[in-house]
């Protein structure tokens, strides 16, 4: 896995194909990255573009089957190479049906949205939706390259960019104090993203780290799910009630409910609680729910692909940087830490 | 990979399953190992049966889709497993399948056929066909045990074993001339499986030591196309004429057409290249064709998913042992050395 931060995407981008010498180019995008994004790389001019329709609800077998037809009807061998350009959706679903085209051609993701960016993109993590459930069917396989740069972020919607900087955060806790105030301390929806690549550069960073430790999630990587399995949670309560949220507004409630517990079970500081919670509330606003929405709640933390045998999974701190992974948590403690997540966004 | 030679598969399955510990274990079958094989394996009485229709056209995407709902209605996790039993059709796909599961669940090759046994199971290929062609979706991954024994083939019919056969000579060929001569003083159709576990061992291991130095064919294993680039064609004729041949069968004619052309280029030794179409003349009998087909042949040669760039690629060998990859043959050499194996066939 090679990831290189740059803004000057296409530029690298032609000298990377340059080098590889490919049978032939396709992109993959999105409707949206086809229009608004691909245009800005010429060096992709002459590539077969494959456009599959936007959205999370795409993200199916139905579509990698359509990409894969695509991919036969351009002549595609396995010394072609497939750019994914696009946010998650994109670099999943390209990623995994790039890996399955004749055994596996090599991908080059170009994450254009933060979450992408410092989530999706890089780590090998490919896959898609299935049977309702969330990259249920995929594989580990890592991108030849990953090509980072903050160039396309200034045109996101402002709830995009703090979904991916959700994940940010989460970086910043499981690594250090002074990166977790850095981050806490700026306002992403007004900061200039052009001048901020450093910045998703350390956050990229800190996940390769955990990654090429783990590539396969039998231990270390599963700090990455910190907030993660009351996000989830909250994420999918949303999506059932018909008010869904974003991916990253969901985990930075996560992240604030299993801050609570970790300063329940392992006296997490409550100064780092009280920031968390204050950042979130003030720049993302809680996900309401009430106690009454707690069965529901447990329910889909019991159910989640991380929990073993049904018993609720979390990753958990002990201060920042010192991350506790395979938490079983009880019902009785989680609905606490749900009282006090609510008492701390104000609902 | 581990492989394991042993008639004792049952006894060998039940200490993996226990020494694994899954959530639970699912046996894929297809309905002919259902009824005729999984009832001789008391271990897998308490697994989740999953069975496909039997035939290699339905190694499918529509298959995989159910093969993967039958594992979610099985409440399958990371944790579980799955065992393979069958034919290569179920190896290839129950492989792709359980890799793609969750990113991935460890899967047991159980090689109910001698092809599947030498050719198949072993050696970290899965996949399916898509859009007409033969195994144009999969990845590499390999079996986390391979358990290869014989006790399944005498019950095989006749074709059946004659197919893997045509695999071992090409192994033998490409190992050394002893291995070859003693493979063709057999009795094929004949001899008694249950002792020839040992010379199945023997082919296995050759295929084995081949992969494990180049395991996603960058040169090295593609020495194992031996045959296959002329025996595709047939294979593919043969089922456009509507009279198919079984795979090993048009691989068994394509080894006496590509042994030609070993003579013609690399004075592979007349005497080995005449013993060979001997042997595939008198057990196997030609796929017969005439000089007007040799364009339909010439046309499938060219579009070989191993053809880097449209020229008929095939690995040709010096001598048993001495194999040479990505030999370039030409319309003409090839259509000499399709005359050549008509005269010596008999047609």
């Amino acid at each position: 896995m090679a990831i290189t931060f740059t803004n000057h995407v296409d530029e690298l981008l032609k000298s990377f194909i340059d080098d590889m010498q490919p049978s032939n180019v396709l992109v993959l995008a999105d409707d949206n990255t086809a229009r608004q994004v691909l245009p800005r790389l010429p060096s992709l001019a002459t590539a077969t573009a494959i456009v599959i329709p936007a959205g999370d609800c795409h993200k199916t077998i139905d579509t990698t089957c359509q990409v894969w037809q695509q991919m036969e009807a351009a002549g595609a061998t396995r010394n072609s190479i497939m750019v994914c350009l696009g946010g998650g959706v994109v670099t999943d679903l390209g990623g995994f049906a790039a890996s399955t085209f004749k055994r596996g051609i090599p991908f080059i993701n170009v994450p254009t949205t933060l979450l992408a960016a410092v989530d999706a993109a890089a780590g090998g993590k490919t896959g898609i939706n299935y049977s309702g459930l969330k990259n249920e069917i995929g594989l580990f396989s890592h991108a030849r390259q990953v090509v980072v740069s903050t160039i396309f972020f200034d045109t996101l919607p402002q709830q995009e960019v703090l979904s991916g900087y959700a994940e940010m955060i989460k970086h910043a806790l499981l690594t250090s104090r002074e990166d977790f105030f850095e981050l806490t301390e700026l306002e992403p929806a007004t900061v200039d993203w052009c001048e901020m690549l450093p910045l998703v550069e350390t956050s990229v960073n800190i996940k390769n780290r955990i990654v090429a430790a783990d590539p396969h999630e039998h231990g270390l990587r599963r700090t990455l799910n910190l907030g993660h399995t009351a996000g989830h949670a909250i994420e999918s309560l949303a999506l059932q009630r018909g008010t869904p949220v974003t991916h990253g507004h969901a985990v930075a409630c996560g992240l604030v409910a299993e801050a609570v517990l970790s300063h329940m079970v392992f006296k997490f500081p409550t100064d780092l609680l009280n920031r968390l919670a204050a950042f979130v509330r003030d720049h993302y606003g809680p996900v309401r729910f009430t106690c009454n929405d707690y069965p529901a709640l447990l329910q889909f933390m019991h159910h989640d692909k991380k929990s073993r045998s049904g018993e609720i999974n979390c990753t958990l701190l002990r201060l920042c940087g010192d991350a506790v992974i395979d938490n079983v948590v009880s019902d009785d403690d989680m609905s606490t830490a749900l009282d006090i997540y609510r008492d701390l966004m104000g609902i």
